[in-house]
């Protein structure tokens, strides 16, 4: 029997990324984003409801454009001061000690510390009450050096992810439990 | 440096969602959706992406709702099953031994057998390309007795929620690297 919580934003699990935006003054900035994620396939787009009147919701519409920033778990204090203070007041970027690097692909920084890191011009947005849903097309994906597995594609052990919880906790990735696309298969009726 | 991927659907953490419907012959149905996110918070909404041609696609539009169920990790094989098989030829519910109820919220099954669902009414959709993305007003989130944190909210170790890596497994949520709102204030310059 279940019970009922109310209506609420809560899923399992959530991300915490960083998006990546230049300012009205062009300067870099970034905010911490749990309500995200993938989109769409062809053309590869990424999510992200960004509340009005925070600096990066004016940032992406006046750029069309934003990075989303995968951290690792060792970042966990940089994503929750990121969600803390303002771009308005603060340079995060020097207080928290990370390097913008200028996209050559769309007009806003990525965190040259996030193991992985997505370039997304604003492809379409659509108003939803207190967020702006900005989907952003994929234009690349960048990676450090040295995460790719032997399988090919990354590490996940390597890439070591940062997982965020309805509950406010971050979390590493824990063990594996089994291999997509294949331990189905086994409930599959003949 | 950063090395280029190409521009690809890859972040960390992904979710692994079972999105509930009933199909246009009213038969309660599962598919395996990792393309979601929460979007916004007032109203409190999830947005899920959904390719065209999937039976899940058209039994949203025609009945202007669905469910988002929170598989735990032990559903791991169950999500895979979900996400191999189409509901056009198969009882996925029956097949993978799970239990649809009926929402009294939205014309949309739960399955019974997820530790936290959510009931959501179609509120807005975008056209993207191969996928729409179906943004859902969560009108209740559910939960199973038992799952309850003493803090309040949900104990996530009682959840034990499944994530999904863009490399194709399934994990476990790991171990806690720290408090939301929190750990970050000791990066705050004063």
């Amino acid at each position: 029997m279940k019970k009922s919580l109310g209506p609420k934003t809560l899923a399992y699990p959530l991300p915490a990324y960083l998006i990546g935006t230049y300012d009205l003054n062009g300067r870099a900035n970034i905010m911490t984003a749990a309500w995200a994620g993938i989109a769409c396939s062809e053309p590869p787009c990424l999510a992200v409801g960004i509340r009005a009147g925070r600096l990066t919701h004016e940032s992406i519409i006046k750029n069309q454009a934003f990075t989303v920033n995968f951290p690792n778990s060792s970042q966990a204090a940089i994503v929750d001061f990121a969600g803390l203070v303002s771009g308005r007041q603060r340079d995060k970027f020097a207080e928290a000690g990370l390097t913008a690097v200028d996209s050559a692909l769309v007009k806003a920084p990525y965190v040259a510390e996030c193991p992985v890191v997505a370039e997304c011009r604003l492809y379409k947005s659509l108003e939803l009450g207190s967020h702006t849903l900005f989907v952003g097309e994929i234009l690349d994906i960048k990676a450090d050096e040295g995460l790719e597995s032997p399988n090919g594609g990354l590490d996940l052990a390597k890439v070591d992810p940062l997982v965020f919880n309805s509950g406010g906790q971050y979390h590493k990735v824990g063990s594996g439990v089994g291999q997509g696309f294949s331990i189905g298969k086994a409930l599959i009726k003949k």
